[in-house]
Parts: C-alpha cells; structure tokens; sequence
C-alpha cells in the first residue's frame, strides 16, 4: 500500500506525508543507502536515533549474497536486518549495468555473469519483480535500463537514448504485470529515462503516466553528466510528473542537489555519499565540507559543526558546541582516530554525515512548513558558502 | 588518589571496590583495551551501555599519535578521547620491547626508532612517568622490562630471568621517584616480574612490596608461554600481594583464565582479545565460543548467544532471546555481515564479546557478594563445555 498526502507547497516544491506498509514518512525524505542490508558502519540504533524514517537495499547485491533462500527464510529483508521502518529496494538494473563488458542486454533482459562465483544468471523485468517481492520492501523499482551519459566514449546520441528509454517502458510494463501477478502488497515505482534530451523525458513520462504507478522516479541522472546538464534534468522532469504522488531522484546527491531537488518538486532522495565521504574522510557542515586528514585539525577542540548535535559533535547530551554542549568528540580526536586507522573514525563520521543529511531534509520540511522556503536556500547557500 | 575495600573473599577469590579519581570501579574487573585513545570498533557510549568502569590505554601508541602537544592541549586523556570514568596506562615498556632488533636496551632505559616517522627516541622510566602524567590516567604504570619466555630460541634461563627482574625492581625504584617529583595525582603501579621462576617472582614481589606502591600488578604473563606455565605464576604470585591492594593480572586472557585468576585472586584483568576476535569473527558465548564464517550459521535464527542481553543479541531492548526477546542480530546476519566485509560485523560483533567479558565478571562479581563462587565456576565450566 501505498498513500500519498500532500501537506503544503511552496513554489515546485512540496511538502508530503507517505503512507506505507512499514510507516510513515514525512517528505522531502533522504533515504540512506543499506547496500547489502546495512548501512556502511552504522547501526540501526543510530539510524533511528538520527531520525531515519526509510533505507535502500540494493536488489542485485541481495541477489547476490546471501540470497533467495536466506532472506525467504526470514520473510524479507525487515527481520534479516532488523529494521522495522519502511524500507525501497532498487531492481538491480543499475547494477547489472555497472558489470560493463560481462553483461549482455537484450529485450528479454540482461545475461550476466555473478561477480560472486562466475554463475551465469539472467534478469529480466519478472525477475527482479520475484527478487524484490521476497524482499518485500515497501517500495519496489521497475527494472529499467539507466541510459548512459556517453556510449562508447562519445556522448550518448538521441536515437541511442530514445532506444533505452523505449526498452525502459516496456520493461515498465512488464514489471507492472508480474509485480501485480505476484500479488506484491507493496508499491512499484516507474522510472523516467530519456538520457539528456528533455522531449524523450517528456514521452517517458507520459507513457509511464498513463501506465498509473503509485509514484514515480527520474532515473539516469548521475551518471558522470556535468552538473549543468543533471541541473536541466531536475528543471525539466520532477514538476511533470502526477501532482499527487511522489517522486523519486534517483542517486543525488549533494546537499546543494537535495535543495535544488526539492526546489523543483522532487519529494525524495539517496545517495552513498553521506557514508562513502564519511570513510574518505570529508564531512558535511552546515558552513561547508571539511577534510578531517587536513593538518590543520590536529589540534582543534571544536566538533566537526559547533551548530550539530549529533553524537558524533555533541556526544550523548545532543548539546551542539555552539550551545556550551561539550561531550562531543573534537576535530583533533576524529583527525588522530584517521591517522590511526581506528574503525571508530568512519563510524563516528558516518553518524555525522548521515545526521547532517537527515537534518538538512527536517529543516527543509520545516521551512516548507512555515512558508519561508526561500529564506532557507539563501540561508542554506549563504552558510555552505561562509566555510569551516 | 586509590581507595581499595575489600567487601568479602572466598579462598583466594576477592570482592572489592576500587576509588580513583574518576570515578569507583567494582572488582574483579575486565577492562577493554583502547590503545589509540579508541577500545576499536566501539562507540564510547556502547561502552557505557555495557556498563565498562575502567578502560585502558596504551602509553607508547599515543606518545607517537597524536603526541605530547596534542594530549597536554586537551589536559590528558580522559577530554581527547571523551571517557570520563577511570582509565589505566600502561608503561609503554612491552611495546618498546616489541619492537625487537630496532630498540637496545641499556640500565638508563630503551633507545628505539619510532615506527610512525623513524625519529630516534628513547624510553626510560622517568620519560615513561612523564608521559603517563600528562596521559594522566587514573592508575599509571611503572616502567618494566618483560621477560620473555623464550630468549633468542631457547627457554629463558633462571640467570637471565634474574637480570631482567632485577633491572625491572631498578626501574621501580626510579619510576616512584619520578612520579612523585612530578606530583602526579594519579595511582602507580608496581609490577612483578621473574618469568617462570617462583622464588624470583617472591624476591620481586617482596621488594615492591618494600617501596609501597598502591598497587601491584603481575607481569610478564601471556608471552608464549604454555597455559600451564601461566596457571603455575598464577597460582603462586597473586596470593602473596597484599590483602589490602588490588592486583592486576596484565594482558590475561580467555574467559576461563579470568575465572581462574579470580579464584587465584587477581583483581584486574585486561586483554585485546575480545575486540580482536570480534575483528577475527570470533564470538564468545556462554556456551562456548563460535565462529561466524563458519557455513552452518548461514541461515540461523538465532542471535550469537540465546542467553545475552548486549545490542547484538537483544537489540534496544536488552531481552535475551532465550526470554522471548526478538529485536537481536542473527547469527545469519552476522555470518552474511562477515562475508561482505560491512563495517556493521566486526562492530555487532566487538560490542557482544565486550559485553560478554563484563558480563562474566558481573556474575562472578554476583556470586561472590552471594557466598556462591565454587558453584559458580562449575556451571561456568559445565556451560563453556556444552556448546554453541
């Protein structure tokens, strides 16, 4: 089941509430990205603590381990990895297609063979709608073929683009029939293709459309485009979709994207790079991005973000820095816990950067909520620009 | 300051409460290891959720990072790494030794290259107390050399034990006076020494004893040496420590040595092994102990121990498994976790064998308030013996 509300809006963007098997969520929402059912160094304690309200689990890593027999076992993906929020699982088509050379597309599907054991495997629309059926998220994807910004070192060129949106919608349509014959009570999304070209998003779109998902995504943005062209995307397809259901950008990005995202009506994101740059050392502040290996933190008391109050920056008592809090952990400790190569570096980095993502989406709400969205973005922009 | 009660004893076996200025520790006692300023894996507010008093830190890894500026800046240890209950150092002196071919030792102390950056460094037991003071710690150790059990391939003779013991009473001697010229405000510790020969650990014994340290812990244990080499030190050198002191077992050891050196009347014990095996996929369980990567977890239910109450086994709510609880980790998650080398594993997995380490010394610390300790080491044995 699916319901969507829409509480306010402001401009293109919205403000929504959506109704799922598992729960509620409160749009716009960033959903953190639990690859093989975890969501890299962080437990699930402290995404409910920070606030989590729906995760990702990726389709064809699934697949891959620990497998169909496992998590039917265990009724899905819920009990195997204890999260009883409502959860989205990709179809895996992003995936399959990121095997590059090993993988063979064709109408039916796509050959592959497993980057696990060498098996050669198939997926096909109805396989990826049995995969995600015992996975039993709360939303499921259509298998699509995510369009690529260049073909063979070349920029993808219209007739290539309108060929892999074509394939896209039939795919749609086929994972629509075997998502409802296999009575899956959750909801399938469609996924807007179209590569670069906005009349072929437009005809992805209506089609999809006249199809009647329960909520719909813009995929094949993200996919190494320069950011003008990915920004083009977002100015053109989010506002045409059905006013009435959500939309779903897909793999973006980063906070300055989630603010343009919702800007121009998208009511839901994921991205990896909250948790992939918290391993890498760069964390998200509200007065910019930090490099935690720099020199310069060696010896710094302050927390990461003297306004957060995140465990990582204000420890326990969630008292900010900048509110007298002192129980967080210091730039100096997270930079020797790097240098040293202590795990407790990328969790305690991990927390943040996922709290600061969760936290832009609550203030984001909240802005909409009071009517003052614009006065947020300048805010937002004039913050993120005064730097660390 | 250190304040030592002892509550009620049962043979040899001992119940007490240790004062230090930051805060009572009840004994006997484990305390996690956290060499870098991090017990690894583990969130500081885990650690208090599984109720650690003390934990420790390793004097020569932090002098080389992040270093003298840094550790002063933040007035010590206790404000770098945001632990506010007591902590232990060690002297620096089994790492230095670890060092092998790289350090020469002489009477005034040990020269080394550091391992971070080459820098020629020396060690003796005035830089060591100098260092412990601005770690400033709850209780410092003095400055030893640990005799090893085999010495250039052969079992090290009693002469060589007697060199090395005697050069260690030196260092006592010379690690008291510093620590008092530096009016550290903390506890040291003396350590005997004397390998595997009783009347050297007697004459080691009785010499510290001689110089009044507030505390006395036994050294040069778990170095190679068969197990029944190190009952046989255990079984002579613990008793004969005075009665109004804590002891501390160092480096010590598997959940039944820790059974042992209380019935032999150790106080204290510290050792990396729970965080190391949890790294390993080494699971400690009331039952006996479990290897996550073995197949047969594959597709099991049930979380690492039916018994445990600790965020791995139980979740938030702490309700064991074997007591209806539902919220824990199964094995076949965590055996899945292993395999894809999430970050998630070796955490779930850190914060059980910790909490199954204090755990144990909570319920020897229970039956020995209760008069019950001879009971509770045979259902210990008969539980350990059983089987996961």
């Amino acid at each position: 089941m699916l319901r969507f509300e829409l509480l306010a809006t402001d401009g293109l963007a919205r403000r929504g509430r959506l109704t799922l098997n598992h729960g509620v969520v409160q749009t716009p929402v960033f959903m953190p990205v639990g690859t093989y059912g975890s969501v890299k160094g962080v437990m699930p304690a402290s995404l409910q603590d920070m606030g989590a309200e729906i995760i990702l689990g990726n389709t064809f890593h699934l697949w891959m381990r620990p497998g169909q027999e496992v998590l039917q076992r265990f009724g899905g993906l819920h009990a195997f990895e204890q999260w009883q929020r409502p959860m989205l699982t990709d179809s895996g088509g992003f995936q399959v297609w990121s095997l590059g050379a090993t993988r063979k597309i064709s109408e039916a599907g796509v050959q592959f063979s497993s980057p696990v054991n060498g098996d050669k495997l198939f997926m096909s629309p109805e396989v990826s709608m049995q995969i995600q059926t015992w996975l039993n998220a709360d939303i499921a994807m259509q298998l699509d073929e995510c369009t690529p910004y260049q073909t063979d070192g070349q920029l993808t060129t219209e007739a290539q683009a309108r060929h892999s949106m074509a394939l896209s919608l039939r795919w749609a349509q086929r994972s629509k029939a075997e998502f409802e014959r296999l009575q899956n009570p959750n909801a399938l999304f469609g996924i807007v293709q179209g590569g670069m070209f906005e009349h072929l998003r437009q005809e992805s779109l209506q089609a999809l459309v006249e199809m009647d998902f329960p909520g719909y995504a813009v995929g094949g943005v993200s996919v190494g485009e320069p950011k003008e062209e990915m920004r083009r995307i977002m100015a053109h397809t989010p506002q045409r979709l059905p006013a009435h259901k959500p939309r779903y950008l897909m793999g973006v990005g980063t906070p300055q994207d989630l603010v343009e995202g919702v800007a121009q009506g998208v009511d839901m994101f994921d991205c990896v790079m909250p948790t992939r740059n918290a391993r890498n050392g760069t964390l998200f502040t509200r007065y910019g991005d930090l490099k935690i290996r720099n020199a310069r933190h060696k010896a710094d008391h302050q927390p990461l973000d003297p306004s957060c109050t995140c465990y990582a920056c204000a420890g326990r008592s969630g008292v900010a820095w900048a509110d007298g809090g002192r129980e967080g952990f210091s730039r100096a400790y997270l930079h020797h816990l790097d240098r040293c190569g202590e795990m407790l570096g990328p969790m305690l980095a991990s927390i943040h950067n996922l709290h600061y993502y969760l936290n832009l989406m609550r203030e984001l709400r909240a802005a909409l909520d009071a009517g003052r969205f614009q006065a947020f973005q300048a805010q937002f922009q004039a913050e993120r620009a005064r730097g660390v």
